[in-house]
C-alpha cells in the first residue's frame, strides 16, 4: 500500500503532513500505523521515515471541514521512537506552522493580498490558530527568503496568531483565581504566578531564588538542589491548579516552569531573560505554547510577570532565551484577543510512502477510526 | 526546482538514491548540491532530507551504462552534517544493498527465477558487486520477509558479492609481500597480518595482546594502554603497506585493525571472535568491506587468521562481533573469487524533493559535471 505524504519544516521541526484520509483508506489505527510508518520501535528508526528524535518524530493528520469558519482541522502526533506508540496530548507549535502552508500549495485556500489569512483549528487542544503566510503578489514567492532563529536556511514566513488561549486546559487563565500566590515549600514562602495560556505555566523570578540575572549560562551548573526545590513549587502549583489532587500526584509535563530575570545588562535586544524548566530539565530555548503563557503573563496586573517588566502595554514581548531571543505579539479585536509569534517553514518533499502489508499492522485496532483514537 | 530520490534502507543505513540525470538537471556541482539537498551544514540537518548521523546522511548515485556487462554504475556520497561536503572517497557495503532492488523495482532489469542477479561496479572504489536478490515466481514479493541483525523490520533479501576483491587499494592482497609481519612497537615485536581486500585491514591475535577471550566485552574498559599501542602497530603497517610514507602520515581510516580471538567457550554459533577498531575507538559490529578482508585472510595459507581457525575450507565464515554474529560467504568459478554478505532492503518512500532555488547552490560549482566529481 502506497500513502502520499507531504515532508516539511515547521519551524525548528520535521514534520510528517498527512491528510486524514490517506490514514484511514489503510484501515489501520493510527495508533498502530503511525510508528510502523516511522520505523519504530526502533531508536534508530531505521526502517522508516522517522528521524530518531523528538523534534523529528512527529505527524501531522490535517482534514478540511465541510462547513464553518475553520479552514483546515489538524490532529498532532508524537510519534514514538523506541516505543511502538503515539502521544496525542499535547499540539506543537513548530509543526502547527506547516498546516496554512500546505493548505495554499494544495489548493485549498487561495493567497488574496501581500499576506493570505488562514483559520485552522487544533484537535488535541481545541485552540483556534490564525496563520497568516506571506504572499507577495498574492502568492508564495518562488524563493522564500524569511529567516528565524535555530534554522540554517530560509523558508515561508508564517505568523501564529493563538485566537483567545487562555485557560485551555483549566478553564481560566489564573486557575487559582489569583494573579500572584504564595508558595511554602522547605519552610520557605514562594511568590510566584500560576497561568493557563497555551500551556500551564508557573512563573518564579530569579531574584527569588538567589540566581544572578548577569550569569544567566551557569544557573543550573551543577545547582541539583535548585533543581529539587523548583520541582517541589512545581508539584505545589499543579495542586493550586486544579491539574492534580496530590502534589505526588502531578503529571511530569505540566505545569511547566518559567524563571523571569532581568536581560543581561549588555543585552539590549530583549525585554525579559527566561529560562524555561521542562521535565525537569532547563529548555534549550521556549516552547511556543510556554512564549503564550509568559505574553498572557505580561499583559495581566498583579502577575509576577507584569510587575517585573513594570507594568506591560507594548503588543510585542521579546524573551531572551538560552538559544536567542523569541518576539511574541498580542492584538485585540472585536472583543478576541489573537497571541502569537513569527515561524518559518518549508516542503522539504512531496512523497509516497511504502508500506509493507503485514499483519501487525492491521491486526490490534483495524477499523479505529482517526476521530475516536484523537478524541 | 523538483528532484526525483527514492529513499531506501540498505543494511542498516539509510540511503537516498538518485539517478544521475536527476541531480545533473540542475547543473550544480554534486558537492553542493548534496549537502544543500540533505540541509547541510546544520548539526540537525532540520531543513533537508539528511538524517543527522553517519549512517543517515548517505547518497547513491545510479547510472546504467550503455554497453557491457554492467547493468547498473554507483556511486556512494557520504553527506557531511556539520560541514556542506561531500566524502567520495570509499563505497558503503550497507548501501550497496539497494543498487539490485532500485533496477528491479525500476525495471531497468527484470527478474528472472527465484534468483534475479543483477551486476553492479561501484565508482569509488571500482569494485564490481554481484547483487542476487530473491525473487520467487520471478517477482519480488509483495511482502518482504527477510530479516537481518540490527533491523527490527523485514526486506528484501540481497546477497553482495564483491568480485575479485584483492588488491582494490594497493594492488596486491598481502601489500608487504608476506602472509605474516613481524612489526616491532615499544620494544615488543608483533605477529600480524595485513591484508587488502575491501579494506585495508592489520589483523593481531588477541593473545598476544595479553586480552582474554572469554571477557570479550571488557577488552577496552579504560585501556588507554592498549589503544595507544594497537594505534602505533596500525600507523606502522600503514607504512609497510605502502598506504603512508611515516607512520606519521598514516591516515585516520586506513588500514583498519582487526583483534581475533577464539569465539567465547559458551557460543557455538560462531567461528572467530572479531573486535575492529575504527578511527581509533572499538567498532560496535563490523563494516562489510572489514569482514570482506577477514574472509579474504581466512582463506589465505600463513596468515595469522588462516592459522588461527587452522586452516579454513568451508565456503562459509561465522564471525562473531560485539553486536551479534555476521556470516561471509566465498565462490570460486571460472577462475574468479566472490566473497559476499547477506543484507536486506526495502523501499521507504518514493519522494521528490523540493529544491528552492538559491544562488549559493548555483554559484560555487556550476556546471562541474557529476562524472568529474566522483572521479
Amino acid at each position: 500500500m502506497k500513502i502520499q505524504a507531504e515532508w516539511m519544516r515547521g519551524g525548528t521541526s520535521k514534520c510528517w503532513v498527512f491528510e486524514s484520509a490517506q490514514l484511514e483508506k489503510t484501515q489501520a489505527s493510527p495508533d498502530v500505523l503511525l510508528p510502523r510508518l516511522f520505523g519504530s520501535p526502533d531508536h534508530r528508526q531505521i526502517d522508516g521515515v522517522g528521524g530518531a528524535t523528538s523534534t523529528t518524530s512527529k505527524a501531522m493528520i490535517l482534514h478540511r471541514p465541510q462547513a464553518g469558519d475553520v479552514d483546515v482541522e489538524f490532529t498532532f502526533a508524537q510519534v514514538g521512537i523506541e516505543e511502538a506508540a503515539v502521544d496525542w496530548g499535547s499540539n506543537c507549535g513548530n509543526c502547527s506552522a506547516v498546516v496554512g502552508l500546505y493548505a495554499i500549495e494544495k489548493g485549498w485556500v487561495v493567497p488574496r493580498g501581500d499576506v493570505t489569512r488562514i483559520v485552522t483549528r487544533n484537535t488535541n487542544t481545541g485552540q483556534i490558530i490564525i496563520q497568516r503566510i506571506a504572499t507577495p503578489d498574492a502568492g508564495l514567492p518562488a524563493e522564500p527568503l524569511a529567516e528565524m532563529p535555530g534554522v540554517p536556511f530560509p523558508g515561508h514566513q508564517v505568523g501564529l496568531g493563538f485566537l483567545d488561549p487562555a485557560g485551555k486546559t483549566t478553564g481560566r487563565l489564573l486557575p487559582s483565581g489569583a494573579a500572584t500566590d504564595a508558595l511554602t515549600v522547605g519552610g520557605t514562602t514562594w511568590n510566584v504566578s500560576m497561568v493557563d495560556a497555551g500551556a500551564p505555566v508557573v512563573i518564579i523570578r530569579a531574584e527569588d531564588l538567589g540566581l544572578d540575572p548577569e550569569a544567566y549560562e551557569s544557573w543550573f551548573g551543577g545547582v541539583e538542589l535548585l533543581l529539587q526545590t523548583l520541582e517541589r513549587i512545581r508539584r505545589q502549583a499543579a495542586v493550586r491548579m486544579g491539574l492534580a489532587a496530590t502534589a505526588g500526584e502531578a503529571a511530569r509535563a505540566i505545569p511547566k516552569v518559567a524563571i523571569v530575570a532581568p536581560p543581561p545588562s549588555t543585552d539590549q535586544g530583549s525585554d525579559v531573560g527566561i529560562m524555561m524548566l521542562s521535565m525537569g530539565k532547563p529548555h534549550p530555548a521556549l516552547a511556543i505554547t510556554g512564549s503564550i503563557a509568559l505574553t498572557l503573563a505580561a499583559r495581566t496586573p498583579g502577575t509576577v510577570m507584569h510587575r517585573f517588566l513594570g507594568g506591560f502595554a507594548s503588543p510585542t514581548l521579546r524573551l531572551r532565551t538560552p538559544a536567542g531571543v523569541i518576539e511574541t505579539w498580542s492584538e485585540e479585536r472585536d472583543g478576541s484577543l489573537l497571541v502569537g509569534v513569527d515561524r518559518t517553514a518549508r516542503t522539504i518533499a512531496s512523497t509516497t510512502i511504502h508500506l509493507p502489508e503485514t499483519l501487525d499492522i492491521k491486526a490490534p485496532k483495524a477499523g479505529a477510526s482517526l476521530a475516536g483514537a484523537t478524541r
